[in-house]
């Protein structure tokens, strides 16, 4: 290995739609990008032959003076990060225990990395994005469901058994909404469709309200994206979706707070594009939870490497020690 | 300073009603102890005079083969570790913005170290006691109030501005009782005073019982101790006390262990010493409210250094690093 060449790595961002390649350079700078539909593939074999042709790819025009470190993958579902095993995938069949890191060592001839997709991008976001300046933080990440990634002492913190950071199960309210990972955990509130279920029942019970005009008519067309449109549009009834999900939030991110008393929340995923509308009730509700001694020095961001955190931090994941 | 010689340290528990010291040594065992009360001192000077004069006393039979490392305090509120600064005490008059390690390091002119008490306590028996095991465990103490330590990779982590591990106000209820930490915070529910109230509640609402009998017909009388007692007894309301203490406390430490994976709880404090009266029901609803994966591997032990958890650990922060 040569000292003085710049390193690159591949980071895959496997989702259960897309595959999202890309070349990252050790300064988080995207270099080349790709991507390929998640249906489809055969199996394991064939999502690895898929993988290979777009490194292929990626790596043709890549710089003479630059070294291919390795590849790292961040994936939806459940990971030994130390083995670089996958145990299963929730939404993507066919991929239980898995040992992806060993295949892909196999397969390239170089440092393999495998991680959960929301550690990845919180890796990435600390490294590259909104956290490079602190020591301890929590990553969030606002979707389907609500994901989370511990910074504690600038490293990523795992927990015994490499699913820290579940921070979608802390539980709001002990008598709340049963799932099969508990009670009243924040993610059965302020999930996407959560969110569109609250506004289509307050709708049929009859509340004015120009959410449905801004899916242009279409009950099916309203997401959370146009709820926040129409929050900021100054809806009330999307206001009050809004102010909800909000105080969901502060109530798991007290108790976050409380515990881990971080420097910073940094929160990315779709929900946090919705800006003030989110942002404005957040900080409310959290200062009305925190002492003021916790809420006065702590710092709530937005993620700043939106849709590449995925494959950046998969990247970096390789770079580290 | 001779690396044969073992090494001992003062621990300094400074409780609201007693001040408790020990001489301890590098395997966590007690030489002599001493104790005075905290009412009555003239102030952080009156406190320095009377530990030096217990101190005396502590180290004037320690073998000649000992060397005396240092002294370490656990205090009763906000401190912070790094500078050994105490912020102010909550139930001690006259202690705010006190350098207490640097006091104690002027005065007997060796390496001084302060902490917030349960912290201490979570170091003890991280040590010596409970946790030893372990590399990420955490530890809960009950009693006025519920206070946490936080171990992480062998260490107690005391987040950005060594606050973390306020395991007591991790909200259970978004909506739920009010004070000045927040909303819903674990010990408005399982703090001793909380207990005793739910139980004379239920006595004036014509519960029949044996709690009032188990307190020798005194309702002064009646403690979470006393309800212990009625509940092993078999008196129902007593039990059901216990099962929602359970259940709040298993609410909390469901929401902790996804977030942070510990390999263990370990539970001191008072009502610790419930036994299975409080432990039965504690592993049933954290069982209820985590997936398997989560709960399988979670282990839940009480606390091993009782009493002297808090000079222990006091001492042992001196040993640290």
């Amino acid at each position: 290995m040569n000292e003085n060449k710049q390193r690159c790595a591949i980071g895959v961002d496997f989702g259960g739609t897309f595959v999202k390649l890309a070349r990252v350079d050790e300064h988080g700078v995207i270099g080349a990008r790709a991507s390929f539909a998640t249906a489809g593939l055969a199996g394991v074999a064939g999502w690895l032959d898929a993988v290979a042709r777009h490194v292929d790819t990626l790596l043709a025009d890549m710089p003479a003076d630059v070294e291919w470190r390795g590849i790292g993958v961040g994936v939806p579902g459940f990971v030994d990060y130390a083995r670089g095993f996958v145990h299963n995938l929730t939404n993507v069949p066919g991929w239980s225990a898995v040992p992806l890191a060993e295949m892909l060592t196999q397969r390239f001839g170089k440092t393999a990395r495998v991680d959960n997709d929301v550690n990845a991008m919180a890796v990435g976001e600390c490294t590259y994005g909104a956290g490079q300046a602190y020591q301890h933080a929590v990553f969030i990440t606002l979707g389907t469901g609500v994901g989370g990634g511990l910074l504690i002492n600038k490293a990523l913190y795992r927990g015994a058994y490499s699913l820290a950071g579940e921070i979608g199960h802390v539980s709001i309210d002990r008598n709340g909404i049963v799932s099969p990972t508990g009670r009243g955990g924040v993610e059965q509130y302020v999930g996407n469709k959560r969110i569109v279920e609250r506004a289509l029942q307050a709708l049929d019970a009859g509340r004015t309200s120009r959410i449905l005009e801004f899916a242009g008519g279409r009950r099916e067309d309203i997401t959370p994206k146009v709820i926040s449109a129409a929050a900021a549009a100054g809806d009330e009834l999307a206001g009050e979706i809004f102010d909800f999900v909000a105080d969901c939030l502060a109530t798991m991110m007290a108790s976050v707070a409380y515990l881990l008393q971080p420097q910073a929340f940094i929160i990315g995923g779709g929900i946090a594009a919705a800006g003030p509308v989110l942002f404005d009730p957040l900080r409310r509700h959290l200062n009305e939870r925190l002492s003021p001694y916790f809420a006065e020095r702590l710092v709530i961001k937005r993620a700043e490497l939106g849709n590449d955190a995925g494959v950046i931090g998969a990247a970096t994941l390789t770079f580290l020690e």
